[in-house]
């Protein structure tokens, strides 16, 4: 297998100098520099953990987690990352935790962080929420090391919010780059991220707004589709063009699946519920009014099964370039007669993608990973090459 | 303490080379020298540690489990037995987890293994399903491994399914040869698994399955008693009497708790529930038919009830060799006048036999490490020397 | 960054050599030198932790938590101190372990043990009960090692039980002797540790009874203050006065807030149950006997609601000595207008030591770890002098 050069030489070639203690919140605000810094330290984790070599570069410490939603693929791939670095992951199980009504934000992250490199939070349900919840773990734990409560400030990893899921979108855009052969080759590659149809209604907003956010940074033609009323964010579909304009890239929107299918390289279809409906569910969530989330629920439910018909089905796939276009999905899907009767996808089309669909997934554990690692370590080039040339094996007697 | 060579000695003169790689489902899969290369291992790990020499093979991993009943014995044992061997637990906690309606067990499986090197799981709730299960999550990994999906296979470990419980039958011999002095001195040797009564009618079949199918193996007389109407599976009898042929012991069966008790060497009086009612619940619980499951639930308990009898009285105990068989039992057991008025054995003859119930207990982490170790290292005795001479302290500054 | 030889001297002067393999249950079972131990190491650890020189003292070993209510701090104090340590957290989750109904603590603490270093329990609901339970499970592992069927003794860290906090109380001191400069200013000090109001009133009593059986200690002037009924247990009473004749201080009472905050040097202000409610309440529970803890409940929160006066009011924090007595609060505490209408303290005074108080929590970790850390090494001074010399980062690559 081939050693790490390739990767020591792209880090070489970058700037991203300004993650070494950072956090990750948004792919957007990060620059280009830094999103190819976290491709090839992922890439090249994989590279040492492939040949067997250990990349821990903690001898101790915590990684916590917190979930406020369910996840079985986020809460493995976060616990792999650490544990692939040297960390513990403990988790923050708010149910099991003592933390007081009206406690701040600022006291808890501070109480669970006094020997915390890392801190992961999934918190994507409420609009204006997660992603404002992360900065002030943040602010608090920054503060907290600045005041000297803190040995280390923890680096923050964005696990999904409710504007972007950094994380997926990062491995879903790493098996494409793979996929094509290098980044090289994605410049006029059509990517469709089109609504589907599925029986659960309120699927959040982040992996559609992360795919367009971070899509149009390589040239590509991002098409995002969907029925009437299912829009995303509009500060996010403004990303989504700002980044095709300096691109040369292009970002399109339009109300027919069968319009962004067609030719398109690669088709991401996928629930979600709309942004209108996601704000007033916040509202009404705040205010505890619980007649008013039923009545929403139930308008919602009607408003979705009109639109049964956006499924990718074989008939659709054929129209895709060539009829072979790379079929994505950040799991779990609604498979027609598998989970449901309708669904996102035909069962055929599931099966056959099976195997680049659960390749997709395993780019997580890496992707966060490197997060960390370049968050964490001062030099990592020269850190990758002194894990080369240390050589410690991950598992001893194979 | 003595050093590690009867333990190398031993493996040397075993073949065991298609444990490598290899998974843990019924012991009746393995040859005797793959048993008896379990039994070495385990052995001589607790010797290593007892002379606080660290047996850490991995630098990081996972060992993940997913228990599908309670457990506090199983679960202990299997982390410290990965945490034995370098490797941290991540629990599936499915009722946490996002596993979608339909989601195939090969998904949830390879979504779980990215970093996995080990599968640890309990799931002998319904007759026909567990091991079925655990096949179905190792052809999935298996799959992966081979897709270039997962980089390594992980290795399952059977904590307990609806057939057999190999991790505690296993622990129970490995007892029963330190008891005995040796496994040389097992030949004719009498062992009663004898059913007994418990107000709870549920519990698994797997332990006298398993131990009906192990302990044939070692020319002793087996004896399986139980009222009628309380069959084992009789797929797991013919592996018992086709043992018993081959080793020259034997294997009978009885519905008199007296008779099987006498001039017995080894007791292992325990509760089960018949297996007729056990796959009729499958088909209830399949059709969701809670009705069906409270009658069957009604005329169990009834069924039951007709059998206080069937206990292991200090007048019972006194017929069996000398007045002092080994009493075993995988607990907890229940105890007359302590967790139930009446149960599966008398309170002064518990007492009598705590310790060595308990040391009985204290294999169980070996016996799991030992399972690990063979499936993970390519030449063990070798590995063991090696970690030998390396001497590395698993505690500093004793 | 300073050295270790200030810790190892003060250590060298001190005899504490009865703690190596022992258990820590209550501070007043311990000698003032072994105190001072605890303070020296939890001091020198942090030291080296902040110079990124790893601590590890266990290649292997668990750490098992078992937590009889909710928790947040001490929970992730426990782990951090654990994983700064070398062992690994596996917590004793009641509910998803399989301890049967009547099973003994002796069968459950060795079931968990086999490769226990340490066990913390968190016991605190039942007048009685907490500490009790702790010395049936040290007993049980004391025993199961002496009968072989343990390979090590696990220790014992007190959590919280009925009776004292002895994580939080050395971890409040340890900040008191920082805030002051050392021990030996400590003389002549004066402490109040009083009752506040909270709508919860059920808080357990083991704070103020730790910090009247620990600060006692020190010469300083400890004044306890609470609204009739609210005593605290009259062993722990006792066990302060003859603390102080001891030591020069002294140990009062007062039903007055206002007299205890006057001149005060050091203010802890918190609500706890009245012991005598307490111990009633253990009854009640003890009998099953729901309308009775009800009818309790209901009356105690009347009792409750006649004291909204006590709170830590900025009036009051002017009447300390030059009106900023250092203010003490184990967390969460309740705030005025924030977690609630009326509460243990007005905002503006929390908010103003808010630092302080994120400081003195961040001294548990490193109590914890200390305590551990003098229970299992041998030769402390000498070990904290080879971990320095070895100097091994905790960090790479920084």
């Amino acid at each position: 297998m081939e050693n790490l050069q390739k990767y020591i030489d792209k880090l070489n070639s970058l700037n991203f100098k300004d993650m070494y203690e950072g956090d990750f919140f948004l792919t957007w605000e990060k620059t280009d520099d830094e999103l190819s810094a976290v491709f090839a330290v992922a890439d090249a984790l994989r590279n040492l953990r492939e040949r067997n070599i250990s990349t821990k570069i903690f001898d101790s410490g915590l990684g916590i987690s917190l979930f406020r939603d369910n996840s079985t693929r986020t809460r493995f791939s976060f616990a792999s990352a650490c544990n692939l670095l040297g960390l513990e992951v403990q988790d923050l199980d708010e149910g099991k935790s003592q933390i007081a009504h009206g406690e701040t934000v600022r006291e808890t992250a501070n109480m669970i962080s006094f020997m915390a490199d890392v801190i992961g939070i999934r918190d994507d349900m409420y609009i204006g929420k997660g992603n404002a919840y992360m900065h002030q773990v943040v602010d608090a734990v920054t503060q907290g090391y600045r005041d000297g409560i803190l040995e280390q400030k923890p680096t923050l990893v964005n696990l999904q919010c409710d504007i972007d899921h950094p994380t997926q979108c990062m491995a879903d855009m790493l098996h494409i780059i793979h996929h094509f052969g290098g980044v090289e080759h994605l410049k006029g590659k059509k990517i469709a991220m089109t609504w589907a149809y599925s029986p659960s209604y309120g699927k959040p907003l982040s992996v559609p707004q992360g795919v367009i956010g971070l899509m149009t940074r390589f040239g590509m033609d991002v098409v995002l589709a969907h029925p009437e009323g299912y829009e995303v964010m509009p500060e996010v579909e403004a990303v989504a063009a700002a980044n095709a304009a300096k691109t040369g890239g292009s970002f399109a929107k339009t109300n027919s699946m069968a319009e962004a299918f067609r030719d398109a390289d690669i088709v991401y279809p996928k629930s979600w519920a709309p942004f209108a409906a996601m704000e007033e569910r916040t509202v009404l969530y705040g205010n505890g009014d619980t007649e008013g989330i039923k009545a929403l629920e139930k308008r919602l439910l009607a408003q979705n099964a009109q639109h049964k018909d956006w499924c990718c089905t074989e008939e659709l796939m054929k129209t895709t370039k060539d009829g072979k276009a790379l079929y994505l999905h950040c799991l779990p899907a609604d498979i027609n007669g598998v989970s449901c009767a309708d669904g996102e996808v035909e069962a055929s089309v599931f099966d056959r993608y099976r195997d680049p669909l659960y390749k997709e997934a395993s780019f997580k554990p890496y992707i966060i990973a490197a997060m960390i690692f370049l968050a964490k370590v001062k030099d990592p080039a020269a850190a990758l090459k002194a894990l080369e040339d240390r050589g410690a094996p991950r598992r001893l007697f194979l």
